[in-house]
């Protein structure tokens, strides 16, 4: 008798996701590549850290486990210590609790996940992993995209989170999470629900227990993997859309960096408007603060021209049109 | 005094929209370009019309009304004939009721949406117009993209309603509906409410009256200007992509339409399958029929190939691999 249907699909999930890492692995060679999970007991990521527990040694890879103990509730010490106990029977090792200290910056939910990033990736350097997966679902990945679509920031926001992202791998964001739930339950582990996760101060719960529920209701079923595929096809026409915009940007790039306007005029505006954002974070503008009024300003420089002043962007850069280029200086003293 | 603020709004938006066909308009050249305003008597519509009929002569221009009668509900007729009848009050003629026989497919919705635009086609081709306005407003924009977003399509699909398309422009896209209700009663104009407005077996009117109160609730204030926002920045993204596609198509097609793999293997994703639904759709595939499904088959003819048997596409075209190309054929027995 096979595993469970859901056992088998993140194992599947798992398998696909760590392929190129498996063939790397020589099975004469000694112990192969390292691939931590990143689990914080939730059912999510406690199937991640079954499922890869049992999938990597078959693949010739080793396999450890990390937890983050983000100190904002109160427990989370013992149960960050249940996690890295869980490990051995998982098949997991090494296995370790991280510390951290979240900080205030952009809000408790970005402090938390800054903190634990760079708790994470120290720790995989550390270790020498040539991966850390993370439990992010398909759910996880909809909500995102309707957490984007707030901002109206066009398809590079709305691509939501990346399968693959420097160390940082994402097994199961085609898969529901219901689906991890279900291997949860059939491997008999009891994940941790993160009353976090039930609290509607935060805007994602919100969109997860509030939003998504209506809109299914009003779309119909699959609202949540037409958002996944959304996501997917945006990120591919944002990377598209980058690409040429940095050749672009190569080309019509003078010394100072500043831009030359003819090379830009003829450009399509999802171009135009991405290398103008370039050069602009080059010249020392806040990429965070960058909004699309700024770009659009910049922009009318270009296709709008008719002897207007410069345009001033978040970081002290202002944005002149000057001899047929656009010139980008740290302050309006150095264009006297 | 001025005339009231949404009035203002509504004029300033028609002046923009036609900023350019005044432009063509010469004062002592006899009558000017025709422009006309397609109204139901709802309030987006009929500010739109009051609004056209003022600004359009100040621009040089000649303004007409059309309305039409879908026959779908009882008055329907008798409705049309007052819109026309307050035409000449509101500055607009020729003012002309169109009687179109709704059919069924593709939907209710979508098939009176067909007949509606091919009456109005045909109005403005026999009376020589050079714009038709339509009065969508931000809102219905703002639901428009939710509702494409449950398709999971991508860019295309997110970039909404265009402000010009053809002979159509939508001088309304940027103002919120509050704004035409507010124009409508500053005026004394008493717009008619539709009752399929508030019918829930519409997805747009669930979409209006169920998903975006709560998204707003979920999310904070400015959603649909959000929404609005990506629309906007879907389309150019989806522009420029499309141009690119179009150019890789001219150099990789051969002469029978087959395309050249070498050529198509080295390209963004986004562009390679965009490239491979234009072939597609140029060797007789169903375009509406044509799914991301099918479009990655035959994107793995290219970058994942194993020798693997053709692809079979909607509107019996079916794709192979041979010597190198992607052949397009329109049935198996034709590569025999």
């Amino acid at each position: 008798m096979g595993p469970h249907p859901a056992v088998a699909d993140v194992r599947r999930a798992v398998r696909l996701s760590l392929a190129d890492l498996a063939a790397r692995a020589k099975p004469d060679a000694g112990p192969g590549p390292l691939v931590l999970v990143a689990c914080s007991g939730g059912a999510d990521s406690l199937a991640l850290a079954a499922a890869t527990g049992f999938a990597a040694p078959r693949l010739g890879l080793r396999a450890g486990l990390l937890t983050v103990d983000h100190r904002l509730q109160e427990g989370s010490a013992g149960r960050a210590r249940d996690v890295v106990r869980l490990a051995p029977a998982l098949g997991l090792g090494p296995a370790e609790a991280l510390t951290v200290t979240v900080g205030t910056a952009g809000g408790p939910e970005a402090a938390a996940r800054d903190a634990r990033y760079a708790a994470l990736s120290a720790a995989a350097d550390r270790l020498g992993a040539a991966a850390v997966l993370l439990g992010h679902t398909l759910d996880d990945q909809a909500e995102t995209v309707l957490l984007r679509l707030a901002r109206g920031s066009g398809s590079r926001s709305l691509s939501g989170m990346a399968e693959v992202s420097g160390i940082y791998r994402r097994p199961l964001l085609w898969l529901g999470r219901e689906r991890t739930r279900q291997a949860c339950a059939a491997l008999g582990l009891r994940p941790w629900d993160d009353p976090h996760n039930d609290d509607r101060v935060y805007r994602r719960v919100r969109v997860r227990h509030d939003v998504l529920p209506v809109l299914e209701d009003a779309l119909g079923p699959g609202i949540a993997e037409a958002l996944a595929r959304t996501a997917r096809l945006c990120r591919d026409d944002a990377d598209a859309l980058d690409g040429w915009a940095a050749e672009v940007h190569a080309r019509s790039r003078g010394p100072a960096g500043e831009l030359r306007v003819p090379d830009l005029a003829d450009m399509p505006a999802a171009v135009r408007r991405r290398v103008i954002r370039r050069a602009a974070v080059e010249a020392g503008a806040h990429a965070s603060a960058l909004a699309a009024v700024h770009i659009e300003a910049v922009d009318r420089l270009v296709t709008g021209w008719h002897g207007q002043k410069g345009v001033d962007l978040p970081g002290g850069v202002v944005v002149v049109r000057r001899c047929g280029t656009l010139v980008f200086a740290v302050d309006n003293v150095s264009l006297a």
